[in-house]
């Protein structure tokens, strides 16, 4: 399950971020010596801006990689009037990802998730180009990428080039199988809509083959076996949504096998649900023990077969084979290969997802930028420039900083490193300036730079990469959206804080991602919330809370009238138990 | 599209044949010599019937093969407290085919025109045993089938075999192709629920293709060149569908391509819609050349290659080809492959489909029946019997039959010869009597063997085959399923015709089609029905006769509702165009 919360934070950070969709702007551009310059001038409230060269008039080209959460998030906030927006992706429409678990058992149509893009674009006024195609190579050099229509008919694949003069990269990321061996030929993933669509296919094959004739009590066993790989909250959902699939539906229809179904969650680390609070953690390992879904806890599956899945516990270091009816793959996202081969093209070779600064500007490449699953914020730590901080606070030039002093760019510095904040958070400090007390706690009136260095050294361990969810991504979507809206009025007005390195202000304030919290619906309406300001609150009314949450962040009325309408359905006649 | 009216039928069939299932029966079965000796004796009002030979009573077996309309109104009819049934199809679901076209556009989901055929068996009263795999032979020497389960994710196929007592074949039949180049690779069908999903998709393909960058305008209309071959009511059902998707739908996203879609229907014959009545036919080809849908008459299509299609003119014999985008082939159906080796087996060689007599007894071959499309009635010719039944009238043996002679045998005549009454219906004739007028229409007292054999001459030209559509297969169910539950009372008081070439009367009376009239929705809430009585309604009102009627013929509540929440939905919200 990935995060949500879209509409508390799109409201923030419009909040944050003042509009610029009433300012109407004019960009001129000469062509000089094979550059281009740009020139400037706001229209507003009639002004006289002389529209010289308006032959060449034009507007800059942002093309936008994907439909998923980043990039509608971008385009739904992006004031499309000051840009030529053009969007690829596979898909053409937008899927609610946090329901998947739900649509793999039919508690909601697959189709009540879905908004087509062209429905969205369609919303704004202004004109986006959709091509439904994959990009299949980033060219950095050229400032163009070859897209590739995927002809089914014909079995033929059309290639065809977009220049751009900013990409935004969002096309998220595909599942991780840390190369373990039979993993992509026998394993279901449950990361698109066709996915969850297959599962539930899939689980309906293994009750019609364990009804065949002819068939012994263990080969029944083994047909009814489902295992799912990884205890985050994408694979607990799902071993909840279908442990209610079955005991709430199917046992009805399949009633001599009902008895030998069994599900097993393997998980390598020490808890199901270890990025959540521990309360949820163990909260939602004993409902699965009631519910008898086995969860195996400090293992890790080393290989799978057509028949049966080999898992090694970590702390015997012994590995033991176990035949299987389906297996359900679903432990963390690597880079897509057009990704990896973009990373390489610009010397991002050894890391794992590409990197970016934290105004989602990708690392080494100009006019690119990286926002979803597909990217992670290459945060500056506070350490690398610890001794400029220290000399540009010090503005008497003592050799100490004072209190005063510090003050003057707590904000700054604040904004800049947002660990600083997190820091403070976790020691439970009330003030920045309670960092400068010596280590018995007193307060002191000022630090020298040694001082200033040992009070800091703990902040950048606060650091974490954000987490792969909708959450981040539809944050980052609106973030940079909000930036490309400022471009032309931040360059004369800069948002941002204090450049300690260089001069002035940095252009915008960086990206800072806000947590809203998170649920995991654990099955026979049962549903842990994790909400901010450490509230947790597991049972019967956080599925009520769920529900809501989920009906009022559906990204257009249709949809969220469609969701509501499944769980009528749901409610009166059950699950649908077709192979279709 | 196929028939419908179910619910109707089903009444008049139950009310035609008496229920039995309050009656319980005893079958009492001794082996003796290899065969098998039945004997009976009805257990109804305490009737004191000595069970001996109890040790060896058994239920007969019964295998359905097929959950269409023909399999699943016989399941539901049957008594099954008499037989121990079982029935096997790769299809767990029975799906309400007339609302097909619906699916291919969205106007309706698949899911809501689907039921799965556990929740039908569960309904009964008694224990019905489901199997979903195909049935790849039927060995009718062995009185067993071989069944295949298709494990899609191991690639193998597990067979098994199945025992019967009584076999009822309900497969249904395939499309027919003609054996044309290129159809089966490069056409879509609309045949199965898969089918209607993956023109659904398909569509969007074409429009998605169309609007990418680089094509030119020839290019573009080539993709929205939309061809259907067949106007037959599923052609003609989905063009308008199809239509209506494009115009009320599709244009809002696609408006640069809007200009460029074409629909072409191609027909055969020499108008759409033969089997209607002349004035629906002739008003379809008005509404669909009102609405740009080109049709193109008497012309066949003998090739199809990736990216055209080529047409002959009938007339003409020229040939010519045509580029498209999306091909729908509906035009007829033929024998599957399991069929065509059991119809070798039993020496049908000759045959497009498989006979049975006027019972729906599979010819030449014992305790196996086989109903809707996958088989024909081999009705039996009244001039083949002529002479038998003239003596067996002429009680006095004088040569000659008086009227009041013929009036005794008539009422059998008209059960076992249903020509006779659909030509008096032709000719408008009041009284049988009246067809031995003399050929000037004067009324004769009595008709010598020649006289009576140029009476009935032109009888048999009435005879054709039954439409292959949901209405014959439903009502032919459960005619079946009627028989079955009398089979041991009707062997004491035979409920059927005189039998003239034997002595007494035959078993069951024979098979009856009643035409419930059928329906063609033309698009843009414009129907047109053909009702019994010669009855023809066309307009926006038949679209509202038709939704009711639809709405009330839903198999069971569950879908009833959906559908209804479906048309809802699309009022509401319009189509979704999602490639899912």
């Amino acid at each position: 399950m990935r995060g949500f919360s879209s509409s508390f934070f799109n409201r923030a950070s419009r909040a944050l971020l003042d509009h610029s969709s009433t300012i109407s702007k004019l960009l001129l551009i000469s062509t000089i010596s094979g550059g281009a310059h740009i020139s400037f001038s706001e229209a507003e409230h009639g002004s006289n801006a002389v529209e010289t060269f308006s032959d060449v008039t034009k507007k800059k080209k942002v093309l936008v990689l994907g439909t998923g959460w980043a990039g509608v998030s971008f385009l739904k906030n992006l004031d499309i009037s000051s840009f030529d927006v053009q969007v690829v992706s596979p898909r053409n429409y937008f899927a609610f990802t946090p329901l998947l678990p739900s649509v793999t058992c039919g508690t909601v149509e697959a189709r009540s998730i879905v908004e087509p893009i062209r429905n969205i674009i369609k919303k704004k006024s202004g004109e986006i180009q959709f091509w439904e195609a994959e990009c299949i190579k980033i060219d950095a050099a050229n400032k163009r990428v070859v897209c590739q229509f995927n002809d089914e008919k014909l079995l033929e694949k059309e290639e065809f080039l977009l220049d751009y003069d900013y990409l935004v990269i969002a096309i998220g990321a595909q599942v991780n199988t840390f190369n373990t061996v039979g993993v992509m030929e026998h394993c279901h993933f449950l990361k698109e809509v066709e996915d969850a669509q297959r599962i539930r296919k899939s689980v309906i094959d293994c009750f019609e083959k364990a009804s065949l004739p002819n068939l012994s009590e263990e080969e029944k066993r083994t047909n009814l076996h489902f295992v799912i790989v990884g205890g985050g909250p994408t694979g607990v959902e799902f071993a909840a949504e279908l442990h209610d699939f079955v005991h709430e539906n199917l046992v009805k229809l399949y009633p001599k096998v009902q008895d030998l179904v069994s599900i097993t969650v393997v998980q390598s680390g020490d808890h199901i649900l270890n990025t959540f609070d521990e309360r949820i953690s163990s909260f939602a390992e004993q409902k699965f023990q009631r519910d008898g879904i086995e969860v195996k806890t400090g293992c890790r599956v080393v290989g799978v077969s057509g028949k049966t899945i080999d898992i090694k516990v970590k702390s015997k270091g012994e590995t033991y084979s176990v035949p299987y009816g389906m297996v359900v793959w679903s432990t963390g996202t690597a880079a897509r290969p057009v990704v990896r081969d973009y990373m390489e093209q610009i010397g991002q070779t050894h890391r794992r997802t590409l990197a970016t600064d934290e105004w989602l500007r990708v690392e080494g490449c100009d006019h690119v930028y990286a926002v979803g699953d597909c990217a992670t914020i290459n945060q500056r730590k506070i350490m690398e420039d610890i001794s400029t901080i220290f000399s540009i606070s010090d503005k008497d030039n003592s050799g100490t900083l004072t209190v005063k002093e510090f003050q003057d760019v707590v904000d700054d510095i604040l904004v800049r490193y947002p660990q600083v904040g997190l820091y403070l958070r976790s020691k439970h400090l009330h003030s920045v300036t309670d960092l400068l007390n010596d280590p018995e706690g007193n307060e002191r009136k000022e630090v020298d730079i040694e001082g200033f260095k040992s009070a800091l050294s703990h902040v950048d361990s606060q650091m974490k990469s954000l987490p792969a969810t909708a959450q981040v991504a539809a944050q980052q979507g609106s973030y940079l959206a909000a930036c490309f809206n400022h471009m032309q009025e931040s360059k004369l007005k800069p948002e941002g804080p204090l450049r300690f390195r260089e001069s002035g202000h940095h252009q915008f304030r960086p990206f800072q991602y806000k947590h809203f919290g998170q649920f995991a619906p654990l099955g026979g309406e049962q549903t842990a919330a994790e909400l901010p300001g450490d509230w947790v609150s597991m049972g019967r009314s956080s599925q009520w809370l769920w529900y809501s949450v989920y009906a009022s962040k559906q990204v257009s009325w249709r949809t969220r009238v469609l969701v509501v309408s499944d769980w009528t359905r749901k409610f009166i006649f059950g699950r649908d138990s077709s192979r279709i």
